[in-house]
């Protein structure tokens, strides 16, 4: 399995889409909280997983998923993601835009060839 | 406005969440028939936008947006986007995810500074 992948069960279950652009600043203090939000969202209750890319051009979209509505409310209110929200507005991002969605229906595929 | 962002309208609608792995080949193709797709797309009933990443790694993550599971059904029975996805099972990607989610809250930010 390619772990940059989530391994979300099957649906339903929620996800949150973070489109971005990124401020030309402080591409470290952005990577390391980045870093440090995933490592603490993976943490939190009802966690399934988050899927993340940035282009060359610096648009990126993050994808995570979450067990239920309520799971997404708590990780809202944690303290230390509030206030590197903040931050996010405040230095790092250009625009986002979130959306919020429960996923009704799921599929995949692999490529037999390289599995 | 920067364009890569999808305008999308105020809650309920939805969104296709497409996550994909490149194998190495025909890029070229690949570009063309995602080109040719997003413009295709574009001009069906319900079509509302789309936005897409794909990083230096090769994770990409594609997020269409849709009126009703009407148009994206329709979107998906469309006979050119048909014949386009086999080539995809079979050329163009290593692994790929789709969630198909109903968008229930959305909002954004710009920044003042740069806008």
């Amino acid at each position: 399995m390619d772990a940059r992948f989530a391994a979300t069960p099957a649906p339903p279950f929620f996800a949150v889409i973070f489109s971005s652009t990124r401020r030309d600043e402080d591409a470290e203090g952005y990577a390391e909280a980045a870093e440090r939000m995933v490592e603490l969202a993976s943490q939190q209750p009802g966690f399934l997983g988050v899927e993340s890319s940035r282009d060359a051009g610096g648009f990126g979209i993050t994808v995570s998923y979450w067990e239920s509505e309520a799971a997404i409310a708590a990780w809202k209110h944690q303290a230390d993601h509030r206030a590197t929200r903040e931050r996010g507005r405040q230095d790092w991002y250009a625009q986002f835009e979130v959306r919020v969605c429960k996923v009704e229906r799921a599929y995949g595929f692999v490529n037999k060839d390289l599995a």
